[in-house]
């Protein structure tokens, strides 16, 4: 029996799900892989909250060097998350000979290249299966299964709270009232604007962006938009015309040019991603030799993330047993330089939603502007008839320019007849 | 950069696709792993037909000894099917020292554990990915990113050319005529029986089944029923009930017993797998940590096929560049013995489908059958009068026994307003 020595960062929701796991099914894993994954230590900076699991005390410590400092831990394994000293925790402990796991997308998609980078350097691991969707191994799917495909597009529902909430506003619930109930079950934190306005997404999307494409991507090349300006009202209408309103991140490849970008989007009801409800993710992939895929689970929580972290620290193992740290090289891409379309170049389908007082008239004024800009009209309803308040004209757009979009909105919103702005949602095919 | 020969067994559909991947793919490979994957030499025993690729006419070979006896060669890709010779072939490649691939699900699940042990005692790998569900990575998903789960549940759609044939049949074909339209499409064989009687799924069932549940498992202890006696009344009615009929391929346990089984199955419209159409596949899977997960995709078809056996052989192909075959153990199940349910004492919910004339008093006799097996009807509805005719009289049971159901229908089947056999589908929760 191989015995392999680990150290936990951060003892909070996710760290104690880990041991908590550990202690569950450790007999199981020993089986299946004849080796014991043993808690040496575990650092935090407060142990008072109650975890619901019984600890030897003389294992805890308040300071996260004892564990990078300790020549016995093998593997470390970083949940604390945030940038600063999560950041210090994992080069250190790389530096130090020790392979690492960690959740910590934020981190990943800030600095990743740095820390992947003193991987490979110093020879160690660096395995982040739980920073992306949690239980769903995705990572491990593109770097191992789909490794003999070109990748060219990937969509995902991959934030599990506004896809709870967005579950909720088509019951009906407005945005703030389906948020206050998604924190009330635990589902949305108290700040929840990481999640709401795609940012989380953007994070989760920056690494798998890097992994299917070969390129060192980081966050500050994706474009986010999040879904805390979407009405219940959108959501029927999309409904009407056959979609479903999903936040998606999206990756796509077109000659060597990218997409990336977190947007509330349609997508046809009949679209595999469609039927992905309340905090499940999914990840829909397409490879030029496996043909579409969709990956579907629990992207969060304590479970599945311990799940994928554990997962992660038995792939270490096992490379430790063989001493074949590298085996999967911690540098993924290969590609120096990309070009990313900004997004006012996009082309795409796109859902108009134009709130206008009900004079003879308005239509047409819309349809002229619309059509200045090149943008030609596939269907069109207007929804009740109310001479006194604004009623909504839902359009569904063909083919145009993101950037015509946006400047056909100004003239429009600008139009006497027309009360607040015009919601416009792209659409996903 | 790293070079590691292959021999391919087997230049049919699959082999024939392995080539092709790996010559578009090479450079994408290597740049991603470190790793040149060189095809130097393929056996079959016909070279006749033209597979579309230009191949060095030196590598080919009549003779599969030539693959099995060359040291240069590390791994051996069996894609020629069938037990013998493929068995043989496998047996002594690996006995040679040669890693193996293998896309063939018969003879895993029938004689899987002696090949697995002779992996085992020769330090060999064994990987078998192409075998279950072509491109989705469900044994990886298994043996790697599910380590740390308990999993007790399973059910998938794992036969794609039943899974076209159901849904043409929701489109109102009968089974013949659907079954014709498959064949000219080319997703089911001439000679169809191993796919439409669910021998196929049970073969993959008994592959998936040992894995996740640690078991030396083989297909004699598989339950198995096809669609061709499935109409597409039936499909209707269970829409009418708001579910859908799926082949499914259902491992389960609980406390210790298990059941294997593939039949026909009533799901829920809302069910992960109920979305799931034409030729893709899908597993939905419950692990105790991770929750409920669904991988879909291709199943087969020579590019999703090809994928998997490629990403395998890259998988060895790092395990042989570390030295480290056996980094994950060809005997995955440690349990020894293992006790299955048999299918007469399996209780669930059952569609039932009665070709009654309609005459008064039937209904009460079919109701006190059932209720003399203990049998409680939850909804019950008749279609259509016809007094000249049988019509059907459909039901949704509440919890009943199997062996209860079957003897019911049998006595049931025997009254003389009663035409035809009843129809009883499982319903899966």
């Amino acid at each position: 029996m191989e015995k392999v020595n680990i150290g936990i960062i951060g003892f909070g929701n996710i760290g104690s799900g880990v041991v908590k796991l550990l202690k569950k099914n450790s007999s199981l894993i020993k089986e299946r892989t004849g080796i014991e994954i043993c808690t040496r230590k575990i650092a935090d900076i407060n142990f008072k909250k109650n975890r619901g699991i019984k600890i030897d005390k003389k294992i805890l410590t308040r300071d996260a060097r004892e564990i990078i400092d300790d020549p016995q831990i093998q593997i470390v394994a970083e949940l604390i998350g945030g940038i600063h000293p999560a950041k210090e925790f994992i080069i250190n402990s790389l530096k130090k000979g020790k392979s690492v796991v960690t959740a910590n997308k934020a981190l990943l998609a800030q600095e990743g290249q740095e820390i992947l980078k003193t991987a490979l350097e110093n020879g160690q691991d660096i395995y982040f299966e739980a920073s992306v969707c949690g239980g769903i191994p995705i990572i491990k799917t593109i770097r191992e299964a789909m490794l003999a495909n070109r990748i060219n597009y990937m969509a995902g529902i991959i934030n599990g709270t506004s896809n709870y909430i967005l579950s909720r506003m088509e019951e009906g619930l407005t945005f703030k009232q389906a948020l206050i109930y998604a924190q009330k079950k635990g589902v949305a934190e108290k700040k929840p604007s990481l999640d709401i306005e795609g940012i989380d997404a953007a994070h989760k999307l920056a690494i798998l962006g890097s992994l299917i494409f070969d390129i060192p991507l980081t966050f500050k090349n994706i474009y986010s938009e999040g879904i805390s300006s979407l009405t219940p009202m959108d959501l029927k209408f999309a409904k009407e015309f056959g979609y479903t309103v999903k936040l998606l991140a999206i990756a796509k490849e077109d000659k060597g040019n990218f997409q990336f970008r977190v947007n509330p989007a349609l997508i046809s009801a009949k679209h595999p991603l469609a039927t992905v409800r309340d905090e499940y993710n999914a990840v829909y992939i397409k490879g030029d030799a496996v043909g579409k895929m969709l990956f579907y689970g629990k992207g969060a929580g304590q479970s599945p993330t311990a799940s994928a972290v554990l997962s992660d620290i038995i792939d270490i193992a096992r490379n430790l047993k063989f001493e074949t740290c590298g085996r999967i090289t911690p540098i993924t891409y290969y590609k120096k330089s990309y070009n990313v379309i900004p997004i006012q170049q996009l082309k795409g389908l796109y859902y108009l939603r134009i709130m206008a007082v009900d004079k003879p008239g308005v239509l047409a004024k819309i349809s002229n502007i619309l059509g200045e800009h090149n943008i030609s009209i596939a269907s069109v309803f207007q929804k009740g008839r109310n001479k006194a308040e604004a009623v909504p004209i839902v359009m569904m757009t063909h083919e145009a320019k993101e950037k015509d979009i946006s400047e056909a909105i100004k003239k429009i919103d600008k139009l006497p007849a027309i009360k607040g702005n015009t919601v416009r949602i792209r659409v996903e095919e």
